[in-house]
């Protein structure tokens, strides 16, 4: 096999009181890539459609993490890189990190998968690192499909967490920008030891709850008492939007990474096409334009096609 | 049934990255109560054994969770109570949550069980109060048995966690005195970000590990880089006694409760009883007197002799 075609997902990083550490996959968006082997030794960036986005491999996410692969195992080969870029840039559903996994998942599946998620894990985090300025690996674990604890970062650490099947969200992306810099100059320092003991207790009932499938308690979970309070100002009406999701039966709402996307999380389809709906309509009487997808959790992440 | 007798065990609450949230139940050490029905209204505490302790229902933990189940359920008969107490108050595993949770289980087995364990945990709450300035839940939480998350105290819920069958707690209790007053002064109001971010990715990945009966997670997971840094420092010899128990093979070491009894967690009573044998010598080498109890985790809690 020489080359490969696949969907890697967009994710939802920083799940309500999960902050840098919880993650879940989306099924119905994602990009697509194609991964070529060839004689000229090297990564090569040779197609980007969908979005603007660099072409030069130092400059680029796949193009990063598929280098610091790429240099660990020194192949007697190349690898020439398309990019169907579906997830917009910035939108805080992992759009850097599904090109950051996506090319080195490609690579391993031509070299025989000589790395394990881990591994590829801990590479993909080299190309976020380029978007981000630093090395969070809540999107990129994502990937790899489900709910994902990352444990710790030094040494990487991911946990995968198994979720009720009937789990959808409900992701709307209002096309604003929120600059990095800004949603992280937002955040405290400091925290409340009272606060912290809250969240804690919430993230430890959700990671109970996914265990146990009970989504009354996830309900009661999904609440984020540290984060949430400066990042929302940046996203306008949000809110109204998590008010509209939690009045048509979400089990929860929250900035998806470090946003302007918010996500609900619901107990079947029916309900996430409701809240859909209810969220559609805030911003539908603003100016903003906006995306809004529904999707099952993806439990196995980046797929082959 | 007039009457009933009791075992009422000692808890570990503060689980080391499960401040204020996580405690379990021990099997080994606990007090003994009687409970007893009577014609004359009202509930008496009729006999103190062990420990010296107030007869007065009203400054008694016992009479006070008592009390308040009374008044609730208002009887056409009244309570005896006899405490054989065999848990040192102020030793930090629990003293006044076993007589304050003892005394509601047992009229709630002689009144035909009316209340279930949430509404138990409730009257044995205002007990604990008595003792501790203000109602914490997570000592006499985990009196129900196994491992048990407190995911809020209003409205409480408690949360019971599944943990394996081969776990084992060391505890050992200095008898040195730490004023609740001290050990709360000492604790900062304000945490680091980072360390939440720490703290929650470790309570998460517990929680996990005791789902999934994975040791070696449960082992990386038992840090407290709030709490300890702190509180350590009224426990003489402390990081000598944890470094001592991790040596021996402990899963994890941390403060009881607010101390200065230190649990540590391990797989399997051999492991258990080397390091019983280990932190015993830290504590030989001084003139603190001290106990030191081996438990399998008791996933049953009070119970009915």
């Amino acid at each position: 096999m020489n080359e490969i075609k696949i969907f890697s997902p967009a994710t939802v990083a920083n799940v309500a009181c999960g902050f840098d550490v919880l993650g879940f996959c989306l099924d119905s968006v994602g990009d697509e890539m194609v991964i070529r082997k060839v004689e000229k030794k090297g990564i090569k960036i040779t197609k980007i459609k969908g979005f603007d986005l660099p072409f030069e491999t130092e400059l680029n996410v796949a193009g990063v993490s598929a280098l610091a692969m790429y240099e660990v195992i020194n192949p007697d080969c190349g690898f020439e890189i398309d990019i169907y870029k579906k997830i917009k840039p910035g939108s805080g559903i992992g759009s850097s990190a599904a090109s950051a996994a996506g090319s080195v998942f490609g690579m391993n599946e031509l070299l025989g998968r000589p790395f394990n998620k881990t591994e590829l894990t801990q590479f993909a985090t080299k190309g976020e690192a380029l978007a981000n300025g630093c090395e969070v690996a809540d999107n990129v674990a994502a990937l790899f499909g489900g709910f994902t604890l990352v444990k710790s970062i030094q040494p990487l650490e991911v946990l995968q967490i198994p979720s009720p099947n009937n789990l959808y969200a409900t992701i709307i992306h209002p096309q604003i920008e929120i600059k990095t810099s800004e949603s992280r100059a937002i955040l405290p320092t400091q925290v409340k030891l009272s606060d912290a003991i809250t969240q804690m207790a919430n993230l430890g009932s959700l990671v109970h709850s996914l265990h146990t499938n009970n989504y009354k308690l996830m309900q009661k979970s999904l609440h984020d008492v540290i984060i949430e309070p400066h990042r929302s100002k940046l996203i306008p009406h949000y809110y109204e939007v998590k008010n509209a999701a939690l009045n048509e039966g979400a089990l929860g709402s929250g900035i998806s990474g470090s946003g302007p996307s918010v996500f609900s999380l619901c107990e079947g389809i029916e309900t996430a096409n409701k809240v859909r709906d209810a969220i559609s309509k805030v911003y539908s009487k603003t100016r903003i334009e906006f995306d809004i997808h529904v999707s099952k959790i993806n439990t196995e992440g980046i797929k082959i096609l």
